[in-house]
């Protein structure tokens, strides 16, 4: 009882609550926050727009954006359903990173009302983070937030999975001492994390990476379920042929799931894979292959979501950091100069003494990410 | 330096935040309130909706929507600008109510803009509260919203103003010995706020109500400076001159303003009233009268907004405590019923000896509040 969520949720009540920094309101305190004082406030953020990120909470506010469509690993439960991960993610966002994250729970599944709604609702935000809606609807709207508002649009599913993901990649080829551009890495899953962390990849200078969809592989000429972001994806992957996974396996080097399908990678095809094969099979919450699997099949290195498992590749290391470093530098895009660089901040946290086959991506709540992510992100 | 409201600000950086009832956030508090636990909660809710009341936050999160187009005294600033007042409702709601409320600052200021947004992220609220939105656009937009929601849709300019101006009313009226339905009150202003009062007063038992605008007085069969609004004042008012206010104030009990004109009434149009005459002089920051002039023209109560003066008409000791009360009892639309009891329960909250013509309200913050209103409510 003491651990069942239902339980522990219904004493809770909510597991967050909109917080006064004014404490013992009094009517002096009144007439400074409120009437009539408030007044020169609101004169001053209106002949200069610059000091609403001095005089109001804009500058440590996030909207947790979700319309409900693609819910942990749950599909469509709507808006209602969806609101208990978006408040945990605001406890995530609080306690680790100091961030004021309120969820925006959307009545609407429509590309179109979604963007405008969010545009709407934006002059008291800093950022947004954008969450668990269904691709590629998710990845044109972040997209064109991005390009229409004027505070940073994080999508967590695309831009958090491909930055801890390629944080435990770096540190995963330290130990197989193999080079980033030298590797043939095959990604499974096309929605928004393979689309993110195919970017991220390529961004890091990898140069050989297949995708894979339920379809297959995914290239420049296919037309079988594709859209704009496959497209992409097949034009900066480059890849020419058709294979199924157990074929694009053959000679590679490294092996990223996030295809939501549990036991996708058997013990054969990680065997066809290169010497000292690594394994991230990232599906929650049950991920592509077990440890047992990825041993049997020879892998060197096995990392997951899953709290089961060692070499937890989990968000939760990335967001809440993340986000207060944008803020507090007032970053007004996430590019992926900036996910690389949090990704070596991530990776670098790990000393290399302590870097093993189990130990390669930090705990959740390690006192040392923010720190470091604050320092690197200084410098891009 | 210590009282300047921007400086404050400053300081404070935000007068809100987003807080996190879950402390010492560790794995299994990940796994009770995120991944993968959270799944059960979401499941939950999913298979029964009704679930979302006791398991999220939702009970107990206000949204403060404004588009800023009538911002306290300011005029149409925008939605930056605004921000300060809403964080400021935000930290009274919390102080006094323990209301959890979030600004919502619109960037669009079309009607039917407004109505969509506020219903596409009405999910994860209880309750809205519509702010600082200018009339009669912001009349329809409650209206809308009240119809299109299952959540009680709160317009304080109009429900909150109109509450704490007859719990004065009430209390005024026993000192002077005068009953409701026999009275005559003339009110100056016919935006949300004279909207309020007028509908409320009548709910009151109120017969005899002028209510004027900057065309003169409201009556059936008036063709210039109309509103659907004001059509239906009109029509409750049941009045049939036209008159300027010194006329119109002949014989009158009560004035009230809500008009936005500083000075507006004059000492000789309060000697034209009835003995024993009551002045509700509310504009703010400065009143259609001050207590001097009230004084002069014989006025046997005044009341206002202002800090500066006794018997402060003010919101605050309305929305907080009223806010409260709804989302505990589950009230799903403000009634006049509803408004009706709480300004009673307001009014009774000054016991019989200690009622003067000084002091006919409680001030904000007075502990009685809070229970007065809740036991009431809960026998309506």
């Amino acid at each position: 009882m003491r651990d069942d969520p239902v339980a522990y949720h219904k004493k809770l009540r909510g597991k967050i609550f909109v917080q006064s920094k004014v404490k013992h309101v009094g009517t002096r305190e009144i007439r400074l926050i409120y009437t009539p004082g408030v007044a020169k406030v609101c004169r001053k953020i209106f002949s200069d727009p610059t000091q609403r990120y001095l005089l109001t909470s804009k500058a440590n506010n996030v909207a947790i954006v979700t319309d409900g469509t693609r819910v942990l690993g749950l599909g469509s439960i709507g808006p209602d359903a969806a609101l208990p991960v978006m408040e945990g993610k605001s406890v995530l966002y609080r306690e680790f990173g100091k961030v004021s994250a309120f969820p925006i729970c959307l009545n609407t599944q429509n590309k179109q009302k979604i963007i405008e709604t969010v545009s709407n609702i934006a002059p008291a935000f800093g950022a947004i983070n954008i969450e668990d809606i269904e691709t590629p609807k998710v990845l044109e709207i972040s997209d064109e937030l991005q390009q229409r508002l004027d505070i940073p649009v994080f999508h967590d599913d695309r831009q958090g999975t491909a930055t801890v993901a390629l944080a435990a990649l770096i540190n995963a080829l330290k130990l197989v001492k193999k080079r980033i551009d030298r590797i043939k890495v095959v990604i499974v899953g096309a929605g928004s994390a393979g689309y993110g962390i195919t970017e991220l990849l390529k961004f890091a200078g990898c140069k050989k990476i297949i995708v894979l969809d339920s379809t297959g592989t995914i290239y420049v000429g296919r037309t079988k379920n594709m859209s704009k972001y496959k497209h992409r994806i097949a034009k900066i992957t480059n890849y020419k042929k058709n294979q199924d996974l157990a074929e694009a396996l053959v000679g590679a080097d490294v092996f990223i799931g996030v295809s939501g399908i549990k036991g996708l990678l058997k013990e054969n095809m990680i065997k066809s894979m290169n010497r000292n094969a690594i394994v991230f099979a990232l599906t929650n919450p049950d991920p592509e292959a077990t440890p047992k699997v990825a041993k049997r099949g020879g892998a060197k290195i096995f990392a997951s979501g899953s709290y089961r498992y060692k070499n937890r590749v989990n968000n939760a290391i990335v967001f809440p950091y993340l986000m207060r470093v944008i803020l507090d530098l007032k970053i007004r895009q996430i590019t992926p100069k900036i996910l690389y660089a949090t990704a070596l901040a991530i990776a670098n946290t790990i000393p290399k003494e302590k870097l093993t086959p189990n130990n390669i991506i930090p705990a959740v709540g390690n006192p040392k990410l923010q720190s470091a992510i604050f320092r690197r992100l200084k410098r891009v």
